[in-house]
């Protein structure tokens, strides 16, 4: 007891309101010294996109595979929400430490890893991850709704309550299936980052047939506890935290992202004035990225006042939105603010968090949700085709990026779906190499039947109740780049033709050629545009 | 009045319960000499998967445009929650009187004026078409939410209340936001139908921010009204109609539907077992078709007791289902059932309208139900990959069928979702010259983040949590025809090897070659079983 109490620091006493829990205060050394964490266990973690993962843990147990040349003999399956941080996950996959990871993933040797089926991995609408997991489809091999399906669980509290429940930090994500599902937790008591109580509203994922409404009808609404239960018999250790998030600079904005915003600026004033947006027009949601940001930056300074946001994930011009007082209220799974960012939310704290919910990722990405309140969504995708099918994850249809996330979750179910991506990006050998318009995806995330609004720098294409040829005319019209445009055009032209005289033109393609632009950005040509089809 | 009074049957008198109503009887011919009906029109109709259509009014309107020569020059865009019959919009197809359709059709002309444009379709999951209709998304050119949107909508009732509302027949399915959505309402009161009255529950597509939870939570459970609110200062006709659905007789089960079937009662058997589900399962959905019947004829003489139904269409094998006692009670929105079904369906009325209910089709549909509810979902595709994409509208990627319907209503949303398929389809030169299972689909409709188990009749491929070179493996050994077999295995084979050369190997294809197995049987050659690849 010496030496526990030696534990007992002033910033564990004033988080941990719960003193039964003091006696399970461990370090990490002692911890991984037991023999505890063994190869091929099943493991999850808290977290959501870089931030509210564990850090101490993980990081030594990376250590510890680095100094006893454990690489490749300490594996894991991984579960966190979404991604963690490069150095966590990535050091792992360097350490050959992950064996499946699940489901959505940032960090080069992660990608690299996954793109060399040396770490399996599968990407799923974060919606239905929590509910999969907890409906035993990650281990189909043991019986029952109710078995712990998780060897161990290491999760980051910011604070304990009395009842010895979880106070999340700066994300909630999958965090309460997470616990929900495991047989043994490691608790990272973090001391260092402020103490988020109040911020979160916390559901468990329940199963069918005990499964109820969701009775959420404003972004503000709360249905559930600000604490994530937790049932401390299954907790083995309580260690202190004193890392901060390892975020990263917020992406610069483009002219291209500038423009892009603008088109969609102004088409939601264009819905406002035809009487099908109301004028403080509906809750937005906002992918992550320069684009995004730029987005939110332009609501920021527009003309829109009164707005709220349905998303999942807050980024750092959400602070100018707020500030600007044009938006009333956010509701997310996760803030991941860049280091500056961050500091000018605690700064800006007493005013943001009665303007401010985190939720289960579970219910920000839910469809229900996002049905009823009528959710405007925006996402960049890979590329999107003629006909308004999008890819979001693979790059030349076989190499994975970060997965699907919650990108179909918002577009499928919201009552506006819009895609945006610059026209085109560079490749080596051309700066307009690959064209983000393309005759055909070649993977499809989200079908033709889920998007309303396609937008580049070029031009904004509404193809809401088009039929398929009045889709493709209209897309190449106002999105292609210039350069690209003859190019698509032809194809169109010559597959409407191919197709015509075979009776099968409603979706005019053809699957000879469809690729062609695909295989020649990936030859020694490294360029999309084609001399001819 | 005299003219008017002669109109006022005893059939009439027995159904229509609001005598104001009687005054607007008239005539067919009358209505369509009176020049109501102009070219350019929108127009709506009720009726879902061939019944519950209005048939006297589009009958007669055929009746004057082949009688006046008036072929492609009385033109109408035409809202339907599904498909209706040959004998009205197959027959307006082929007179050219229909400019557009939405967002579902059956019917070989159809069919071939879409393929052609001359029709222009758009497909649209079934749930989401009644709000887009009432949210403008189809009249984009209007102002305002509550503009009415269609000119004129033809309804088929077989009762008026006293209040003046609609009682429908066989089907719910979008006709009460077609209503809704109506400038000009043309009754058709159906008096040789049985009167429906008490088998339905009837909501309105609400739009965010007015739209609410809905709070059903069991299958059975009534949230609406029995009827479908009129406003009777819209109607301008009504007219009595003694003209029953015409439906087709039930497609015969071959025996590779019975092992289909078989594959999938073992599979639900297994996950009993294994705790995953309820003994009585959870609500099921079934789509149409022979597999369907197969399976639904099958649970019919299986295991499983006390079993319950959410489902888009009930056929004929759910009577057997009812009559075994095995079914406690189904939800749907409609019920379209063979001559002899109806027959059988009617004479088990007094016992089955306490086990049945009939929903608007965006409730039927909901997401938001299906995922509460924990739906197991089974739908047939066109083809499916080999990691575990599925195309249910586009024969080699172009053709359009009937469109994609509610299959991912219930496939996204569902907490099973089974796609089951014969592995082979005849072509003209080869009895198995259609591979079901393909390198990749050649048109996307549910993706590989939708799809749980894949089912021909050689086996059954449970891909939950397998990363997608797991599935491939799986669903090729599993689920191919065994002369397709050693065909897909190279191809996946070849894939992996180059994929892996230039580390893009998450989901290995070869562009230059995906479609080989397509070509090949839209060439000459007639069949998908190449020499090579």
């Amino acid at each position: 007891m010496g030496a526990v109490s030696k534990l007992i620091t002033e910033g564990i006493k004033s988080r941990v309101r719960r003193p039964s829990l003091f006696s399970k205060l461990t370090t990490v050394d002692d911890l991984i010294a037991s023999g505890f964490f063994k190869n091929g266990m099943r493991m999850g973690w808290s977290g959501f996109t870089g931030v509210g993962y564990p850090k101490v843990t993980p990081i030594a147990l990376a250590e510890h595979v680095e100094k006893n040349n454990l690489q490749g003999k300490l594996r894991f399956d991984l579960f966190v929400g979404a991604s963690t941080a490069s150095e966590t996950e990535d050091r792992w996959a360097k350490n050959g430490m992950i064996a499946r990871r699940y489901p959505y993933q940032v960090g080069k040797t992660v990608q690299k890893e996954i793109n060399a089926n040396r770490i399996l991995f599968a990407d799923k609408h974060l919606s239905e991850f929590p509910l999969d997991l907890v409906s035993g489809y990650y281990t189909l091999e043991k019986k029952g709704n109710d078995i712990e399906k998780l060897d161990v669980v290491i999760v980051e509290a910011t604070a304990i309550t009395e009842e010895g429940h979880i106070i999340p930090g700066a994300s909630v994500g999958a965090t309460p299936e997470i616990v929900q599902s495991a047989a043994h937790v490691v608790l990272e008591v973090n001391t260092v980052l402020p103490n988020y109580e109040g911020l979160h509203d916390i559901t468990l994922g329940k199963f069918a047939p005990y499964k109820f409404p969701n009775l959420i009808q404003r972004v503000d609404d709360r249905v559930g506890t600000p604490y994530i239960p937790l049932d401390n018999d299954k907790v083995i250790a309580v260690i202190e935290s004193e890392k901060l998030d390892k975020t990263s600079d917020s992406e610069l904005q483009d002219d291209a992202s500038h423009r892009i915003a603008n088109n969609i600026l102004e088409f939601l004033e264009h819905e406002v004035t035809m009487g099908r947006l109301p004028i403080h027009l509906l809750p937005l949601q906002s992918g992550v990225g320069n684009i995004a940001n730029a987005i939110i930056g332009g609501l920021a300074d527009g003309p829109f006042t009164d707005v709220e946001v349905w998303t999942e994930v807050i980024q750092d011009t959400f602070l100018d939105f707020w500030e600007h007082h044009k938006l009333s209220f956010a509701s997310a799974t996760s803030v991941a603010f860049s280091p500056s960012g961050f500091k000018r939310f605690y700064e800006m704290w007493d005013e943001l968090k009665d303007r401010l919910v985190l939720r289960s990722q579970s219910v920000s990405n839910s469809p229900e949700v996002i049905r009823r309140l009528g959710v405007i969504a925006m996402n960049t995708p890979v590329e999107f085709d003629i006909y308004g099918h999008a890819n979001s994850t693979h790059v030349c249809g076989t190499r994975m990026l970060n997965g699907l996330g919650g990108s179909n979750d918002f577009l499928r179910n919201s009552k506006l779906s819009i895609m945006h991506t610059p026209s085109t990006r560079p490749t080596k050998n051309d700066p307009i190499g690959i064209s983000c318009v393309v005759p055909m995806c070649s993977h499809i995330d989200q079908t033709e039947h889920d998007l309303d609004i396609l937008v580049t720098e070029h031009g904004l294409a509404d193809v809401r109740g088009l039929a398929p040829i009045e889709r493709a005319k209209l897309i190449i019209e106002k999105c292609a780049h210039p350069d690209y445009k003859p190019i698509l055009k032809e194809y169109f032209d010559m597959a409407e033709n191919k197709c015509m005289s075979i009776g099968a033109a409603h979706e005019p393609q053809m699957l000879d050629k469809v690729f062609k632009m695909h295989l020649n950005v990936m030859s020694k040509e490294n360029t999309m545009r084609i001399k001819s089809w």
